[in-house]
């Protein structure tokens, strides 16, 4: 299935070009969901020395967002794209936005186990199974985007779910934890603040997944949900 | 100081498409803005009508997000802006994003109205002042926007740091207020998050500050700081 088109333009220049930011993209997810697997890892090892890396190279995935987003202006400015191009500029725009917003969330994680590095240590294993599976839905929304596969984006969409599930049972794990020993109240809210952030990682997958379907299908159905939802992405 | 340049086109019906959809996106700010002051007195007075109302009408705002979007890419293809053209398009298009979150947030506090009405009552008054300065931030962006005004956007940039201060106040009260009494934590848990929500409207207000910043000096600040964003911004 060739959803791309790629084929189509006249000028091979504007195929390159496509094709490139394309893939500036997937490197930069790369990076982000790099940096997202080793701040999960540093909390499980406790590792102080990953956690500074992961804090001192979140401006790499930054630059990356503001380069990818000019390429992307000067290639509507010259190429004046429509249809289905002008679709996929927009749908990377969009996407960018969505991975820088994640990269800051492995910052966020990193910055929590270097600021409490002498303080006593929270319940942090509680955020591992809702870690996992938010870095395999950003994995596989990646891989969706490579392929723009309006399918694998729908499968991806509904992952959440359960990333939503995983993370009340952590809030009400955490919320016991604080009423059996207010003394970790302080220690606690910054996991706390992590499983929202890891949550929240969840959603804007969901949000890449609307882009890819914006993308393929044509539609916006951003803010639509069950029924209307499937409707949308299911109509011819 | 006519930074729109509108004068210059050659198409009447160009000039007359780009102020329609600047107008829209002053609409929607409008209402987003109402929305957030509405949900901030319904926490005041306990309103839980009030707090109803605003829940009810969120889809408002997406539905505004969505056709101004469209607009935006209509105008793109149709009308191939370049220069400062498409950096006002660009700039639109990032700008509801960021007020459709912003709509979200006060969606967000009249849930926690209607979700604990029958609960005891957390200290929700300590939102207040934050609430009230990020109110007054959103105005002023929404004005420097209408205005495309530079001084005036990186006056609301630098307002940020004030809610910050707000934010970290609040914090700390709501963690005396639960380990004080650990029985209030979950109540307390929902202003906590209503707080952050809170927070992150005048991180939102600054993207948009970014965003003026870009189409009025053709310059991505994003992501630069201090003497960076300084320089980058006085630089002629």
């Amino acid at each position: 299935m060739d959803n791309m088109n790629l084929g189509k333009h006249i000028s091979g220049q504007f195929n390159t070009e496509l094709e490139n930011v394309r893939n500036q993209v997937l490197v930069m997810g790369g990076l982000v969901e790099q940096q997202l697997t080793d701040a999960l890892a540093a909390i499980h090892d406790q590792d102080l020395d990953a956690a500074r890396r992961i804090v001192g190279s979140d401006h790499k995935v930054n630059a990356m967002e503001v380069a990818i987003d000019e390429e992307c202006t000067r290639i509507i400015a010259k190429r004046q794209p429509t249809a289905s191009d002008l679709r996929l500029v927009m749908a990377i725009i969009k996407t960018i936005a969505e991975l820088e917003r994640i990269g800051d969330v492995a910052e966020r994680i990193a910055r929590m186990l270097t600021d409490n590095a002498n303080k006593p240590q929270p319940p942090l294993v509680s955020l591992e199974s809702m870690g996992r599976r938010t870095i395999k839905m950003l994995h596989d929304v990646l891989d969706a985007f490579a392929r723009m596969d309006l399918d694998a984006a729908i499968a991806v969409y509904q992952e959440d779910d359960k990333v939503d599930r995983d993370y009340e049972s952590v809030i009400r794990e955490l919320m016991t934890y604080m009423m059996e020993d207010p003394r970790t109240i302080p220690q606690v809210l910054n996991v706390l603040w992590a499983a929202r952030a890891i949550e929240r990682v969840g959603d804007r997958c969901q949000h890449i997944c609307e882009y890819i379907i914006y993308f393929v299908k044509g539609k916006d159905v951003r803010h639509t949900k069950g029924d209307e939802f499937t409707n949308l992405v299911n109509k011819p």
